[in-house]
């Protein structure tokens, strides 16, 4: 009884861990896409916030898998991470750990890929030459899409430069996502690879919520804890 | 005299500077060329080669003038590093830098940049864009092109994937350079990014050697006493 006693004080000890049942599937950093074997296409990207988010749900104890593009940031702590390249591999990385049911897509995943990535360019005196695009497989719309597998909480991301707030909002609704987080990446915000951010936060329920000039980690961990509300809420 | 006596002998213990004084102009790492505000083409440079050359020229004596693309890497002890981002900026930044003795061209320079890097790409439905691309300047071959302000001797280096000597005796007399390192940087080799690296190195003397499967520090060093080596025989 004393044992039992001193276990239950202990445990009461230690922060609280609502999302102790759950699977969480982040997405962080940029993609690679490759335009020939040295060249490639990558993003201004840190990871930093997609990073922070992993760190602050495993901090509230659900069970996190982060699928990153290449970042110069250590692993989070207690979270499994799976390092990728391009929006491809990124996308099948994320269907391979699924089930989850939280699904945060913080990557800045490439649009698009260059086609026929195969030879080296080389200059041949014949003029530069152009790169042809193709669209990149969408991770946020594939995952956002009805099936018995959809997280019950998908997040998207909206890194825009203009008009930060309709886009996000059109964004939500393209996609199919539960909630949209918008950032003004514009070079001056000193978004992409700074410390701090600046978010707009868009929700299916029609709510919206401003969080302004916050650090990085700040945001993730609102973010984190407006998710467990989220499934607390739920439960009631 | 006593004081002379243990000055020379604590000098003589030092390791000889044979290009005390001399100006090297080092380039390194990869360039990135913006797309739009947040994407932008790069390639697989690590810099670790140009960043070895720029260490082993200094411990020779030299002073040393880096002008690095973004890299991991710290500065090399003793050495100015000049950090740049694209081509057009590489290209300033070593034009500022003359005059100079000995140019190393190590850095793998983009040939193409995008034309029209302003606004944010967007996917407006209407089918993937097409990136036009336009001629960066050639470092390598301006720098190499007579002039008052000709360094010496001008060393570019060739980054190919496949016929790598046959295209870097070509390489060599297009650019102008006095002797030219070829390195065959094909994924396989794991030349760019790893820490070894097999090179040829072409004279204009037409001497050619191979220096095979080597610390990339030690294909610095090599070239850097073949540079000693080029100063001192030039003065008998």
């Amino acid at each position: 009884a004393i044992a039992d006693h001193l276990a239950g004080w202990f445990a009461a000890r230690e922060a609280p861990k609502p999302l102790a049942s759950r699977h969480a599937l982040v997405t962080s950093g940029p993609t690679y896409e490759p335009i020939d074997p040295v060249r490639y296409i990558a993003n201004r990207s840190s990871g930093k916030q997609g990073h922070a988010v992993a760190a602050s749900l495993a901090a509230l104890g659900a069970r996190v898998t982060l699928v990153s593009g290449p970042v110069r940031l250590p692993d989070p702590p207690g979270v499994d991470v799976v390092a990728v390249e391009t929006a491809a591999e990124m996308l099948a990385a994320c269907r391979a750990a699924l089930p989850a049911d939280i699904f945060v897509a913080a990557a800045a995943v490439a649009d698009w890929r260059v086609e026929a990535a195969g030879q080296k360019l080389k200059k041949d005196g014949g003029g530069p030459p152009t790169l042809a695009l193709s669209e990149n497989p969408d991770i946020l719309a594939s995952l956002s899409a009805p099936s018995p597998d959809r997280p019950a909480l998908v997040i998207g991301f909206a890194a825009e430069t203009n008009d930060i707030v309709a886009y996000a909002r059109a964004k939500r609704l393209r996609k199919g996502c539960d909630w949209i987080v918008a950032n003004d990446v514009s070079p001056a915000t000193g978004t992409f690879g700074g410390d701090r951010n600046s978010v707009y936060v868009i929700r299916a329920d029609g709510t919206e919520e401003a969080w302004e000039n916050l650090a990085k980690t700040e945001v993730a961990r609102r973010l984190a804890d407006a998710i467990s509300n989220h499934f607390e809420t739920g439960k009631k």
